[in-house]
């Protein structure tokens, strides 16, 4: 059966924010990514469109989920895929229940996102939050959301491992008052001299500004990558510098 | 004086690496990276493209230098541009002499990129040489091309600051027979405890596929970033990658 114009017109309204929030959804693409989404009991699918090929190949995984199968051609899967090239299988599914775990963030580490705007940088942020056993990742309101399909992509599956959750710093702080917090900023103490208690929050600021002023004054540890010779730059890559820090840290 | 035709399509084939290859030239746009560019004599300077604006404020840094000027309007810029957002001010310069500096190689860390494709993460490993002091950065042939205008604009300016030269693994070990040689794999030895005595050459592989396997078989220490708990990560990111392991090995 042709896909219909409806379907079509819903599954390509989630390439935007707006209705990926309305519909509380996101879209999974390409063979690796959906086969990890079909092997998590933990998400709830509601529609799979697949080539005829995936299918026949995939069918017994399908079948042990409860979920809408449409098979589709690569005309009509080209129609709703946000990638540049269409990859086989296509889901949309439910964004995951954000669960805090406050035992979890209590003692452990976790990262403070503050307004990361690029979409690839934030899912090389979850990709190293999973990667250093980091499981919640709190961020700013402004930040780039964490369904866009680039961060999807970019994040390797690790938006599904590790928990993301949109927090005021301010609120994040109320609720752990003891915790203590660092910051990445241009003068501090060397992240390989920072005073570490295996726990803690890491916050990593915008690309451009870095972090808010007031979350600084609000930070117990200010600490920095240091550089070496005469270079000139003013800072690393955001996730290139999440994980120098995490290394370090999680190292000693 | 408007644009002409012939020069709007002599910049405009610059994007394009054939040309960039053909003339020696490459692009660079910005206020920023156009000031650092003027700042720097070592870099020849065909023609410099401005707004009015821009160039009022900055004619005497211009003019400090011998470099062809045209004052141009916003329209025309955009045609010349390989930004979305035309940025007040393009440069066409000569690309930077090739010179390798064996002694400096001989007693310090270089990068080894292997068929690197992502022009964006091949910028950030510039930016990345720069903020450790390495001054050399060896790429195989199949490699982003370093003059790539994502390249430019990833690196933050690094590409001029940083000596990047296309070479054959082999042909790097052929010449420098006794430097100690690293590759980044799967199952290696902790990066925390790797035998370091601040030389070597530090390989990276391409994003899918790794260092090719006949360069991991002439290297002497494999090397790996341990992972912590269940993580189901294949990989970081090679720029997350490539920063953690400078930011451990510099540090001893």
């Amino acid at each position: 059966m042709p896909l219909s114009k409806n379907t079509e017109k819903y599954v390509r309204s989630l390439s935007q924010k707006k209705f990926r929030q309305l519909h509380n959804r996101f879209i999974g693409e390409g063979d690796k990514l959906v086969k990890e989404i079909l092997s998590n009991e933990s998400i709830k699918i509601e529609i799979l469109f697949a080539l005829e090929e995936w299918y026949a190949e995939n069918e017994q995984l399908v079948k042990s989920r409860q979920s809408k199968v449409e098979i589709v051609s690569s005309k009509e899967l080209r129609k709703i895929s946000q990638l540049k090239t269409p990859n086989q299988v296509l889901v949309v599914a439910e964004q995951l229940d954000v669960q805090l775990n406050p035992k979890d963030v209590q003692s452990s580490w976790s990262l403070y996102l503050d307004r990361i705007q690029d979409p690839g940088n934030m899912g090389t942020l979850l990709r190293i939050a999973d990667w250093f056993d980091i499981r919640t990742v709190f961020y700013a309101p402004s930040s780039a959301e964490t369904y866009n399909p680039k961060v999807i992509q970019a994040s390797m599956g690790a938006f599904l491992r590790v928990q993301h959750i949109e927090m005021e710093f301010e609120d994040l702080q109320q609720q752990f008052p003891d915790l203590p917090t660092y910051a990445t900023v241009m003068n501090g103490t060397s992240v390989h001299d920072a005073k570490n208690n295996q726990k803690g929050i890491i916050t990593l600021g915008n690309e451009g500004k870095g972090i808010a002023s007031e979350i600084i004054a609000k930070t117990d540890h200010k600490i920095t990558i240091p550089s070496y010779g005469k270079s000139k730059m003013e800072s690393l890559n955001v996730a290139v510098a999440a994980g120098i820090i995490c290394a370090v840290l999680k190292k000693k």
